[in-house]
């Protein structure tokens, strides 16, 4: 036990720990009435969602400022992506660093994943993936993609047959997204698990330098917890390290990560990098998101296991259309006569909302915030648009799906050397 | 969570809990003043060592009487091994099941292990191994050996790499027992983990089904321990089940277990036992050894970090000498008069202990204990006996290892096709 350096030591998600290390990834602690974000619950009491200038207080993480977007679009030569211009992403941890390096010529990978709880994928799950494949494509880096189908049966009423095969389903929607497979691996957690000793001395190495007193403070485990939910963090933090990829890295222990999430994921990655020098490793770099509002309203994400509340990447054109027209949460006035007199509020319309996610054209989307908000676009008219945008996006998808043969995915899920220029 | 059907029971080592089908597995709780028996540390106040009668009530395990030494003898057709005879090997679990099964002509399969702490073996170390070279011959049957290497790492101040040197150094001397290559599987955590999904999925079903509050009760674990060493018990606990072993066992997951072991292992077993039957495998059946004590007495086990308190197996005849004379604690009296009239006490005199461990002929050693006992036999001469014993015994292992090579390991420890007739 003499290399346990952080037993003992208690520390409660968000409460600044002694230790001046940790302080850096901690902020202030959750107080009543803060919006809940974990990696289980996402939900606010307001109806324009989640305060994440709050949140990036609470998790001591840095604000996407301009002059960081500025400075992406100098590094790169190219048109940030809308998630950056709009705050999609608003939220980051060391991402200077990684364009320090880059700028150098040191590159780095991105690390990113999911937890394939079901065969059906909203639109919402795309963001992370989206931006993913934009990062790919102007840094020219190697991607990860990690398949968390273990968590899922261990969090889940699942078997571990359904959540393999949930994983590869997935991994066919992600695919679809259109990474390159010369720079991309997908693998899911019970596959590689038992294919990588270099995954799992990474896995152990974790779990040494991580305490029950630690997970328990991050992620809220308790004593009923079964050892695999405890665990299991140690899991997603190793592919942060680049030896856990001896394939993509050889012998290289240092090339950084930088991973693209969605907020509520930080809790993983505040651990993994509290560990990290610990165990010798650079710690990963973060770009975090924004929540994808359900259709109902941004008080909470959208969810797979509530049909009404997404919309799938599956759903017909007239599905698309069905929902959005009954089920988005509306910013607009009563009556047409009230709406054309006060203007509506895109601030709290989901349809809006949407469309910043989704519609490319930022003239055109400035120029219906100023219609909806003056009360001469309707709210009809509004979803109309948001539909024109959806569907025609949703049948994309749904093609490229269809081109995803089983050849492929296997190709993307075996384990493999890819470009790599370090 | 709504198959976590352990989920907040709470159970202590050798508390009964509420459920009978754990109540089987589990005695008395242990007393003030009880032997300390658990997998770290194990220590006694009596000369005599563990009371492994009261062990039995407390772990609710069977005691080996002579009707199952006599049914093995009869099923086998060969002599008990002396440590059945001699009460070496001296509690079970369903050994009679697996004797039932095994005359219907329904086999089974071996599974012991070992804690690679540091390259030197003592002779204690040998006993389960010795044992269960004798059952692979005498029932024919398939054996799987752990290196615990991950365990280790997590306990002690290693690094990985050393522990898996360990594993390796430690895996030699196994082999030096004489195991038939067609029938054994020797493995390291750190690699089969990393190339076997059958492995881990076994590991990942065993995790969701203990909780924190379980393993707290059986191992005594608390919030400051790291969650590597929370999370283990299910990595010993996988190779009691087939289907960790496909390339020996192929689609058959109800192939059943018997685990040779010391009892300070029984609570990883114990815990093993209660989750098989909820997620569908058969119970491994056990057979518990005594301690092998130190030289300086039956009060604690001999180990390996203590050099004096050891016979190791690099010893050469001239330090197994010298360490016996000097150290062996002796049930003699203090002068050979008082000796000659009033007789030693064998029962307390670790020569004679080891002696009952490794001399064959039953005949020879009851002279041993009569003669010693009456006084007619001095300390001298029973040491001198024990090391005539052990400096060939010793000597020849020394030898076989040396025929050892780096293939022959690389060979037991690949995963493969091993000779099972189902």
């Amino acid at each position: 036990m003499t290399d346990m350096r952080v037993s003992g030591q208690d520390y409660k998600a968000g409460c600044p720990p002694v230790d001046g290390e940790m302080l850096e990834d901690h902020g202030a602690a959750p107080e009543d009435g803060d919006d809940q974000v974990d990696p289980w619950s996402v939900s606010s009491s307001s109806a324009k969602g989640v305060d994440y200038d709050k949140l990036i207080v609470r998790f001591g993480s840095s604000k996407i400022d301009q002059e960081l977007v500025d400075r992406i679009a100098r590094v790169t030569g190219k048109t940030p992506h809308r998630f950056l211009r709009r705050g999609v992403f608003f939220s980051h941890r060391d991402m200077h660093q990684i364009l320090d390096a880059f700028e150098k010529q040191k590159s780095f990978y991105l690390y990113t994943g999911r937890g394939p709880s079901s065969e059906a994928m909203h639109v919402g799950h795309l963001i992370p993936f989206i931006f993913t494949k934009w990062l790919q494509d102007v840094f020219d880096v190697p991607l990860v993609i990690q398949m968390t189908d273990d968590e899922k049966y261990l969090w889940k009423d699942l078997s571990l047959d359904e959540c393999h095969r949930y994983a590869v389903e997935n991994a066919r929607d992600i695919i679809a997204c259109g990474f390159d497979v010369n720079k991309t691996f997908i693998f899911s957690d019970l596959d590689y698990m038992g294919a990588s000793p270099a995954f799992y001395r990474n896995v152990v190495k974790v779990q040494k330098h991580v305490t029950f007193n630690q997970v328990k403070g991050i992620f809220g485990f308790t004593d009923s917890d079964c050892i695999g939910k405890i665990s299991f963090p140690a899991i997603q933090a190793a592919p942060s390290f680049s030896s856990s990829f001896p394939q993509i890295f050889g012998e290289r222990t240092d090339v950084q990560c930088l991973i693209p999430c969605a907020i509520d994921q930080d809790p993983y990655f505040r651990m993994t990098r509290d560990v990290a020098p610990r165990i010798g490793y650079p710690k990963p770099a973060l770009l975090h998101s924004t929540f994808f509002p359900a259709l109902q309203g941004a008080q909470t994400k959208m969810s797979a296991s509530e049909a009404n509340s997404s919309i799938f990447l599956t759903d017909s054109a007239k599905q698309i259309k069905n929902k959005i027209n009954k089920h988005a949460f509306s910013g607009g006035k009563d009556t047409v006569e009230e709406h054309r007199k006060c203007g509506g509020n895109p601030d709290m319309d989901v349809s809006f909302m949407y469309l910043s996610f989704f519609l490319e054209d930022d003239d055109q989307l400035e120029k219906i915030r100023q219609d909806y908000s003056s009360g001469a676009l309707l709210t009809g008219e509004l979803k109309k648009c948001l539909i024109e945008t959806l569907q025609p996006m949703i049948a994309a998808h749904q093609e490229r799906r269809r081109l995803v043969t089983d050849e492929i995915v296997q190709q993307f899920m075996s384990p493999r050397k890819l470009h790599f220029n370090c």
